[in-house]
Order: structure tokens, then sequence, then C-alpha cells
């Protein structure tokens, strides 16, 4: 089983997961996905998986094999486990409790060599429905406080296989990173009876430097204090804190979206690596749940995608003090990505 | 100028430091460091540098010439910068200030390929009364809050040079994750009158399976909730908030721990990248000071060395969450480096 412990210096949960432990020499880290003529995620390699949750198929075809579009199974080497009780404790004078949650990954396509901004405009909407779909599953168990969705592409962003997949880690504690977020929209609103993120995207459209896309549903920007180089955030405009309360149209309008800044990224950084993770609300029906703990979270917090391109290393100094150095200034990142031709296509040098 | 922007949303600041800017097709990675045959920080191309700040030198040899053991000079690349006033202002809804501070680099020997742990340990002691120097140096400077001395080692930990180094980040407001750590540290003193670091050095020393090292003066152990694999953290056992308040003894203890430990993950992990990052306390000279700022923090706080060998990736997870997910347990780790022999010498294959 694995488990949480806490972090008394930086209140913080850490996940020690020996499931997926290796032998100190096994470390050593490669650049590359190897070319292997195998991969469980590919079509006719469906009994390799743990067994489909979920997926979108023609119709006659069998779970478990092929025939289908989107696929979401249990990760086989899970860093949390969905069985069992999270058993709270003190050990000594620190904290911890049993790593109990869900790891789950959705396996975009059938077909290993397709990125997911070059899938068609329907098929992106297919994967984007599987999101809710797994969002509003994971969030009946009442165990869970938060289901994080993200996105690894590229060895250097920290991708396993190269094959096109998200990942869901479903956890027991509200991570912190949301929740300070939580805590910032929520103090916004307090003061100002509006929500943080609202004031920002009306605040980016008229100032118009740091626009990279903007549709009818959706816009993207390079936020103001970006961390990273072509750090982009993809916001509806409609005010919602919930993204598993999105409909279908809004659905599309965000395909449209990211398809058209992943394409913008993919064809200006040459195939960068990137990570992308849904900012989206807590669970609400999460217990125990101390009296009026989630306040206004409907009013306070907006949902939203960042994706990172992985340009830069992160070192000592981030490490050390939480804070970012960012090479490029968001204005001209924004302008970079406003002026490719996202139909461009990145051929690789060989 | 860099310029620092705060992050509504994370509460965090980022420098935007177009001085080390590069172009959008400038952002390749590479793996290894390039073997030149030009290095600024070897003996002999002292005039390549920023001048010299601080040295320890061979009596009678001249300021930027060769004959010195260590050197001190501004970052050629400042990701802040000394001259000037802070201009704290608005921009819009959002928050900015001029990007006020210090960046240098200690070059720790004349010698390219000499790693930190393979110098003599007088050399080692020099480089440690270095840092005293210039925390010392650098907390006189009132618009500085914070002084932070890390070291990256190896492409993969962000080192932009082979040769080895230490750099100095001096900034005008406190990191955050420091900003954490006394916070913390300070509930832990009022609740209990007790440091909190105090209490661990304790912890670890009655139970034994977390620690790494000991000797009269420091203990190196593996955190209860470690990130990452191996990190390893060194306190001394006496308390004291501030490294720059160490004598020369301590000073010569702290170097034996930090020798030894970086000997033993050396050997165990074949050469890893690493980072590390000296955690001490703020600079009490800073000013505006709100009353009562720093309040009880020579009680609360601790200074510490932590130890983070580079050899997992961080991925969406991470940075979505703020959490980690650690391979391998803590006690696992430590009895490697416990039963590793610190003299015995990695060989990396040709």
């Amino acid at each position: 089983m694995p488990e949480l412990r806490f972090d008394p210096v930086q209140l913080r949960w850490v996940i020690i997961s020996t499931e997926r432990g290796r032998r100190p020499s096994q470390f050593h880290q490669k650049t590359e996905h190897t070319k292997t003529s195998f991969c469980p995620f590919c079509a006719g390699n469906e009994e390799t998986t743990p067994p489909e949750i979920y997926a979108v198929r023609e119709n006659g075809s069998h779970v478990n094999g092929p025939g289908w579009k989107v696929r979401v199974v249990a990760n086989k080497f899970p860093a949390l486990q969905i069985e069992g009780e999270m058993d709270r404790q003190a050990e000594g004078m620190y904290d911890k409790m049993n790593g109990v949650g869900a790891h789950e990954v959705i396996i975009e396509t059938p077909d290993h060599d397709k990125q997911l901004h070059e899938l068609e405009f329907d098929h992106l909407v297919d994967i984007f429905k599987t999101y809710r779909f797994r969002l509003t599953d994971l969030m009946k168990d009442n165990r869970l406080r938060y289901v994080l969705i993200f996105k690894n592409h590229g060895v250097r962003a920290g991708a396993s296989l190269a094959h096109p997949h998200t990942q869901i880690i479903a956890t027991p504690i509200t991570p912190k990173t949301v929740a300070i977020e939580f805590d910032s929209a929520r103090a916004h609103y307090n003061v100002k009876e509006r929500c943080l993120f609202c004031d920002m995207i009306r605040a980016e459209i008229d100032d118009g430097r740091r626009i990279v896309y903007d549709n009818d549903g959706y816009v993207g920007f390079a936020p103001f204090a970006a961390r990273f180089p072509f750090e982009t955030w993809i916001m509806p405009k409609k005010h919602s804190h919930d993204y598993s309360l999105s409909d279908d149209e809004s659905i599309a309008n965000f395909a449209k979206a990211v398809k058209d800044i992943l394409a913008r990224l993919n064809v200006s950084l040459s195939n960068p690596p990137y990570n992308f993770v849904l900012h989206t609300g807590p669970n609400v029906n999460a217990q125990p749940r101390r009296p009026n703990h989630w306040g206004t979270i409907e009013h306070d917090f907006h949902w939203h995608l960042e994706i990172i391109p992985r340009l830069t290393r992160v070192a000592g100094f981030e490490w050390g003090s939480g804070f970012y150095i960012n090479p490029v200034q968001p204005e001209e990142a924004a302008r970079f990505l406003r002026e490719i031709n996202p139909d461009a296509k990145y051929e690789p040098e060989e």
C-alpha cells in the first residue's frame, strides 16, 4: 500500500509509492523514448493493460478489444490505490495515512504516432468529454477530495510512454497548489464580490498584449507572471468553477482552443515537451467536511487549463525559493505565438 | 532591468529576466556539458569574469589574477540587478517591482574537474567560510530580505557550466518556500516553545532508521516525507537560526558532514546530478519592516542544508498539485547511503 506522509516544515503531503520503486542503480535517465516494437497502449494490445474503465468505441466492438477511439484504464503502476481505508495516524512527531486514491490513464487515440493536436477536431471533443465523464464519476467517491487531470508530453516532461495519453490522479487530500488557488480566489471574492479569474480575463482581453487565442467561449493567454517561457493558460469566458459541469457546446469550444494553442506551440518551439494541468474545483461531496469548508467556491473559483512547455530546467534556486526565473517576457511569448501559423507543420530534422 | 511580477493566483513572485533572454529557437536542451577548450571559471581566465568580489588567495597573488583557491564574482548574466530602486507599483490589476537584488557566483576551485566532495577538507572549510562571509556582507543591504545560497551540479540539475561553483541570489522579497518554513516553525514554537527542527533532530537520532551521517556537530538524514529519492537534510545539532553566525569549529564540522554525504551520493548513485540549498534565516535588517515581523525568529527557525539528487523528473502531477511522488522509502534510501563506503570512488564507464 502506498503511504501519504506529511512534511511538517513545508506543510506538504508526499506520496511514498514503493509500488513504483526502483533500485538505486535503476535511476539513470533516458532522454528520448526508446523505439520498441511493443506499446501497451496501441490497438491490438488491449489485454496487456488493466481492464477498461470506459471507452469511446465503434458500435459492435467489444470491451477490452480493438475498435476504440478513446480508452480509460487503471494505471498499471498506480501511485495511489483505490481500495482500503485512509487510516490517518501519527508516527512519533510525524503524520501519515494510507495512500488511498485513484490513478487512471486516458489513452487518447489508438494511433501511437499522432499527437493530441493532430487528431481530428471531433476526436478531441471525445477526449475532453471523457475528462468530464471521469471527473463526474470519481467525484462520487466521497473519500476523494480532488481529481487532478494532467498530461505529460515528451520524455523531458516526464512521460514514460510515447503513446499519447492523459493521466488522472484523485487524492484524499486537497493538493497544496490547488488549495492556495482556492484561498486566493476566495480572498479576492470576499473583498470584491467578483471572481479573480473573471477579472483577469477582462483585463487580458482589454490589454491584448498577452492574448494568444480567442474564440466565442475561450481565451488563451500568457499569464502576467508566467513562471516559464511560453506558459499559456486557457480559460472559459463564462464563469464556471467546475469543468465537469461544462455542456457539449462549451467542450467543443474548449477543444478548438486547445487544438489551436498546442499546434502553435508545436510549430514555434519545434515539438517541445510540455505538461498541461486542468485546474478544476474541489470535490464538494468529499467527507468529512468542516461546516462551510468550501463556502462560496462556486462563485470564487474558475476552472482553467495551464500549459507549460518544458524548455528551461528547474534548478536549486527554484527548489529553494519556490519562485521562478523566466527569461522570456510574457508579452513577447504571446506575440510570437499569435504570429505563428498553427496550420504549418513542424518537420523534425533527421 | 529585470522585473519582479506577482502571480495573484498562486501568490508568488516571478523574475522576468530578459537579460538572460533567448530566442525561441534557442531553447533546445543539451543533456551533457559540451567539452569546450574555454572555461571562464578556470585559473588564468580571471579577466573574462566580472571583477572579483572576494577571494581566498595565496599571499602575494593579485586580485583578478591567478593564485586563488575560492573566488567570488558577480554573475555575468544576473537574474537580478544590484543597482536601482525597487519602485513597487501596480500595472492594472497586477503588481510588479524592479528586479533589484544580487546574483553572485562562488567558484569553488581553480580545478575544472574536481567535484566539491573531492576537494581537500581544508578547501571545503574555505568554501563554507566564504558562504558565511558573503551572507554577512549581503545582509548589510537593507533592501534585501533574503540571501539564498544554492548549488546546481550536472546539466540535469540546471548547471550551465561544468566548473564547480555555488550561486547566491539575494532577493528584495522573502521567497515563498522560505516564508512557509518560517511560518510553520513559528506555529510550532508558539504552541510548544520548542524548535521544530530541534524536535526533528532528536526524533531522528532516537529512531535511527533515517540517519545517514552523524558527527559531533551535525546530523544528516533522509526526511520522513522526502519529496525525492535519496533527498538528504543536514542540520546543526546546536540550535541556530542563521548560518552566518556559525563559528569556525561549527563550519569545520559542517564541511565534514557535507563532504561525507556528497561522497556517499556520488558513489551510490553514479555521480548523480544534484541541487543543494542552504535554508538560513531571513535578513532581519531589511527595511521596511512591520512591527514584530520576525518575532521570535531566532528561537523558531533552525538553519539547514537540503540536498536533492535529481533522479526523477518533475511532471504534470507535481506542477499541478505541489505534491510529490517518491518511489523510494526514506528508510531504504538512508540504509543504502549508510552502508556505502564513502571512500570508494565512482568510476565512470567509458
